[in-house]
This record gives C-alpha cells, structure tokens and sequence, in this order.
C-alpha cells in the first residue's frame, strides 16, 4: 500500500504544481494518471504547441511548461503511479482514505486531491471482434516502453501527429515499422509529415494507404494481422507482426470518479472556492475538472486553485498547527531530498 | 483626459498581466503608478531576488518577472501614467469613471480595476524644517529620470540597497557622488557593497560616515546641506549641492483609495470571488490589495484574479455579446499593432 499526505489523481500541470505548493507546506504527495507520462492534456495533446498566456511567458511551449514544473517538483520527490486509473476509492473509519486503481495498486492518505481534468484518457479502440484478447498480448493503445519493440515487427494504424511520431520514433527502434491509415492524407505537423515521407523513401518504413486492419490472429499472443486496402478491388493481405498499435486518440472520460458520490455539474466537480473541496470534506477537487461560480478552463487558474488546496489540505492534516506563510525569495525552498535553494542574503559591512 | 477600456491602478504584476487578459478579450488598458516605473513590489523593493514559486520558474529574479510581463503585454500597448499616485475618484451619470491623480491628470474609463498591492509606494522622508520648499527643487525620494543628475553634484543619504546601487549608478553621471548614512556599516547585496567601496579607494565616491543631514539650505532651489558627523564632537559642515536625494526607504499605504467608499477589511478591499469585484459595481480590486476567504498575497493567485476579472468587465463593457473563450495556443494572439502570434498550423498532406 502507497501511503502519502495528499493523494493526487492526474499528473496534469494542476496536479504537478500542486507538489510544489505542498512541499513547501512539508507535505509529501503522490501521483496517479491513467497516461504513461505526467503532464496530461499538455503532454498528451499538444506538447509541442506554443502556449501565450502563462504568466510570465510570453511563449512556452506545452511541453517545456510540463518540464519546467517537473523540476520545480523535483526536490519534493513526488511519486507516481503512470498508465494506471483511479477506479474505487473508500473512506476509512478514521478519516483517511484508500484509491484503488483498476490494475489494484493501493494508495493511502487522509487527502484526496482529484486534478483529473477532462477525465481520465481513454484510447478509441478500433472495431475488431477479438480485440480484447490481444490487450497487453501484442496490442497496446499508448506506449509506455519504447525498448518493449526493439527488434519487433510493429504495425501502427492512425493519421494524426501520435501515428506519425511513433512511427519515426520507432523505425529506429523496430526490425519493421508499417504506418497504415485509411486515407493517404496525413494531419500533423508539417516535418512530422515530411520525415514520414522521407523514412518511406529510404525503405525504412511501410507504408499501406488507404487501407484499415480488419482482423487480428494468433494463438496466444497476436502473430498477424489482417489489412484490407481501401479500394474497388478491396484487396486483403495478412501481415505477420508482433505488436499492433492503433493510434486513434484518446478521448477523457470522468469515469469512475463521477461515481464517488460528489456533486457533479456540467461534467465537472463543484467545489467551493475557498479551498477548492468538494462536498466530501478531505476530498478536493482543482484545475479543469472542477466548476464553480466564474470558473475558467486555463492551467494558471489551476495553479492558483492548487496552492489554496494546499493551505487547506495543511489545517485538516495539522489541525493544532498555525501556518505562517512565508514568501519564497524570503524564506527559500526547502527539498524533502535535502537541497536547498535560497536568495543569496544581504550582508551588513563597513565601508571604510 | 485619457481614455480607456479598463483603468488599472498599480503597475504591479497583477496590474500588468490584467493587460494581456484584457488584450485577448480587444479591451484596452492604461495603468497608473505611484513609482517612476512598472513592477510593484518586485520591481521597487526585490528586482535582484529569486522567487520560487512562479509556476513554470523554479526560479526567476523578480525584476525578470516584470521585464517579461512587460514583454508579453507589449503588443496590447498599455498606456501608462507613472510617478502619479490615484488621488479621486467620481462617477458619472452613465456610469463609467474619471479617476484623478495627485497631479490632476485624469482618466476616464468604464471599469477601474484597483491592483494596489500594499497600496502607493510613499518614501519615508527625513524630519527636516524646510524640506517641502525644497521637494522638486533638489530634493527627490525616487529616481525617474537619472539624466536630470548629469555633472550636478549630488548627495545620497541612507544605507540600504537603494542608497548604495544609487550612489554606483550616479557616480558615472553626476559630477561628484556623496553618499550619506548614520552608521559604518552598510545592508545590501554583498557585491554592492564592494562596488561603492572600490569606487570610494578610487576617489569616485565621497563618504561620510557615521554622519546625517541636518539643515537645507538655498534660495529658490537646494544650494547646500549641512551634515553633522555622529560622534563625540559632533563635527558639522556645510556641503554645496545641486541635489539631495534621501533614500530610506518606500513604505506602501492604501492612501486616498480608502476613501472611495470601498468596503474595506483588514486594510485590504473586499471582493466577491466570481469575478473580483469590489462593493460599487464597476470597480474590481485585484492581487494583493484585495481580500476574500482563504485569500493569500501571493503573485500566483494575482494572476488568476486578474484573469477572472477581464472576463467580467468584458461582459460589463459588452453585455451584448457572448464570449467564447478561446486557447491562446488555438486562437493566437493578436496584438493591437497589428502583430499576430500563432502555432504553426497542422498540415493535411498526402505521403505517397
Ligand atoms: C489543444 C489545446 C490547447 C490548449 N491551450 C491552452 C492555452 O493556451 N492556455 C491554457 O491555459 N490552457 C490551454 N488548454 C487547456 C489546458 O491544457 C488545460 O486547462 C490543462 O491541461 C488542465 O490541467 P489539469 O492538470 O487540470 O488537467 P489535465 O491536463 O487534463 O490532466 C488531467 C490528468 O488526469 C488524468 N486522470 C483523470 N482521471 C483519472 C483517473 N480516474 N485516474 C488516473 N488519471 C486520471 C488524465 O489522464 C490527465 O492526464 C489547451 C488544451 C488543448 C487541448
Ligand atoms: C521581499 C519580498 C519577497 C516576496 N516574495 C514573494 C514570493 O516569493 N512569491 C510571491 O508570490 N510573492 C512574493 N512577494 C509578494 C509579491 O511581491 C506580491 O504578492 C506582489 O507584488 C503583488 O502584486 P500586485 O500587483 O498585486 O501589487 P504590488 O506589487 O504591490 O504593486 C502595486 C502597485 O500599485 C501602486 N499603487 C497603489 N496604490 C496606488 C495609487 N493610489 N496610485 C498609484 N499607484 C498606486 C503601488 O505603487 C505599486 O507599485 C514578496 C514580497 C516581498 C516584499
């Protein structure tokens, strides 16, 4: 069982400043994201778009936001629960609770920060009938492990940005890397497509188009699959391959969490603007997957729901304590990993 | 009379990210300052500190935080009244307002968004008879323009870090530096220190300590001072001067907008958490001069305040029309100069 101060569920930029802001309260957190890597929708969706309205940034890309706040986080040792999701959660008899996820890892704490965002990322799985026999047997909606396909025949199936980064990421990885799509037009990013195109040229990747994989065999583990082009004659061919990975997006869905008994509204979590809780007392709820009076889907109202979370969070766990808040530049940042960043101080000295 | 869409008092961060929100929605803003420049707290009081808890920065220079708040604005082109302090304000028959400063310079607006901090910036002034006959006449607590110091003898009294960047700054300008303090020693940045002792052995800085000024004299404008050295003998002396600038320091006060008929509690303004709006429909009070439950002065939490408040001004000036927000990284920004930023947009491309 994972025990930790304030359980956070999403790894999304609320989530991860969320660290920051409770280690400064010496409290120790804990994340859990259904995506193999933090920084939800940034991450996920558009890592290497500009984003213009983070204070103090006139530019930043998605990505190195997501970057930046892991180091902020850095000495403050978050953990991470990654590719896994928050299914059930209990209250214990003392006030503290358990969240279990739907691959069964326990985590335990007396504060439960829900950053969820849109939800939970979920992939579009293709329409094939036995599709569930090969999950985790030979196909896979996201990838956690690159070195899981070195020297593997991999086929990934999509159009868009996902389909064709890993299919270059791959091609040096893999023995055999086959891109296929149900069109020939591809969307993305204009050197993405470029670098696909070029890769094809030099042979070191497949490319089927317009085509769609219509059926999945093996015994155990998947050993081929069934493409069907796109055309009059409809051709088919099986193509003998290790791992299939269809790209299709993920789309997030609230899930479980809408079943935890909180107030929802308009999909999202009400909560109180005075510490971002919920109507479960030590339950909170911050960033985008929560809705209030004036509410604003932007990551820097995220930050600032966060760190009032985290005042609040510090009272229901130190009820007797008294925090006096200190600013930063004043009082420096101390990391639970021992390091410590301060401003260099003043000095008081004669001129002679 | 200036005009504007929203009238931002104090140049703070809050006030200058109040500008980009308000840039994405097309309203325009001026700002006012007490200080000779924009930056509040950061700029005036700790440009050369760290601050940790910026997300995104695990650590930015204060004064690094304005320039690039400065930078991000830039192409809303904010108006600014500096070296001003907001003295009165009226409302007008269709309700938008004139706000007048300490020099009668007046500015008209729908909305005025107060973003005060800890109030105007007010030097703390030496007990002198004559002091007032002589302030604009030689006598200065801030530095607005240092050009006006160019071969003029100057003296510089106090023994913090704005006496002793000051005295370093000017020695390269004025004809001859004095710099002025009640003890020995000096507190500031240890590289200060050492500069004004270099600048001292290389007879470019005249000291006097432990010492103080203790009579002004002059005409119509400051011919000399006269300083009685701390010590047994109590030595004094006349120096001839075209400028004394006494820099003890800035202490901030609420001032005159104490007396607009703001509700008002713990020497901060009261607002309602939707959109931060004060008591007088109109006027929104944001970043550290405004208090609500579980309120922190911190600059994070500015900006979320700042951000809400466009959205309802927005409204108030347009009540007409409906605002869909769009992401700056999906929408752009675009500049009222014309300028425009974007990410680069997704291609659809056949590869063959
Ligand atoms: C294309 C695009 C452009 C954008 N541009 C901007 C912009 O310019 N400015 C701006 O401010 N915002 C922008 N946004 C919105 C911004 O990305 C979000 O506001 C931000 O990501 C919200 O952060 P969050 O941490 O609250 O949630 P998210 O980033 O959504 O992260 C939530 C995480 O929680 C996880 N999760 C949810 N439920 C569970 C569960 N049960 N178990 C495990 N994990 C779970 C999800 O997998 C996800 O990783 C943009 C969004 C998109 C899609
Ligand atoms: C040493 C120090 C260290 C700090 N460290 C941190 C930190 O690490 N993290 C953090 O988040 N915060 C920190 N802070 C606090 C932070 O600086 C403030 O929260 C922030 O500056 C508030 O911004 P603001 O724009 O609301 O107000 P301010 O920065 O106070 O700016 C308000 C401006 O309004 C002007 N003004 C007020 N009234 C009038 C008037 N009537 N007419 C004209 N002008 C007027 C003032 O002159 C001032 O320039 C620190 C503060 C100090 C002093």
């Amino acid at each position: 069982m994972i025990k930790t101060d304030i359980l956070i569920i999403g790894a999304g930029p609320t989530g991860l400043f969320a660290v920051f802001e409770a280690g400064l309260l010496k409290l120790k957190c804990h994340l859990i994201d259904a995506l193999p890597q933090a920084g939800g929708q940034c991450a996920e969706i558009y890592p290497k778009k500009p984003i213009y309205d983070i204070p103090g940034f006139p530019e930043i890309l998605a990505g190195d936001l997501v970057n930046n706040l892991m180091e902020q986080i850095k000495s403050f040792q978050p953990g991470f629960t990654l590719g896994e999701r928050a299914e059930t959660i209990k209250k214990l008899d003392d006030g503290t609770f358990v969240v279990t996820t739907n691959k069964g890892t326990e985590h335990h704490a007396p504060i439960v920060a829900i950053a969820g965002g849109l939800g939970s990322f979920e992939p579009r799985k293709p329409l094939l009938d036995n599709l569930s026999k090969y999950e985790d047997n030979g196909v896979a909606y996201m990838i956690k492990d690159p070195e899981v396909y070195r020297n593997k025949r991999v086929v990934i199936a999509g159009g868009g940005d996902s389909a064709l980064d890993w299919s270059i990421f791959l091609a040096d990885i893999a023995s055999e890397v086959t891109l296929i799509h149900r069109r020939n037009e591809f969307r993305g990013a204009l050197d993405s497509v470029e670098k696909v195109q070029e890769l094809k040229n030099q042979g070191k990747l497949n490319l089927i188009t317009p085509a769609e994989i219509i059926g999945l065999n093996g015994e155990n583990k998947l050993e081929s699959v069934l493409v069907r082009k796109i055309s009059e004659a409809k051709e088919e061919m099986f193509l003998e391959v290790d791992h299939f990975i269809p790209l299709f997006g993920l789309s997030p869905k609230l899930g479980p969490i809408g079943d935890w008994g909180l107030e929802i509204e308009k999909n999202a979590i009400k909560v109180d603007t005075f510490d971002y809780q919920t109507n479960i007392p030590g339950i909170y709820a911050i960033g985008d997957v929560n809705t209030y009076p004036g509410k604003l889907k932007l990551i820097l109202c995220g930050f600032h729901e966060a760190t009032l979370m985290c005042q609040s969070a510090f009272q229901k766990i130190h009820p007797d304590k008294k925090y006096v808040m200190k600013y930063t530049t004043v009082g420096g940042v101390s990391g639970f990993d021992g390091t410590k960043k301060e401003a260099p101080k003043a000095v008081v000295k004669k001129i002679e």
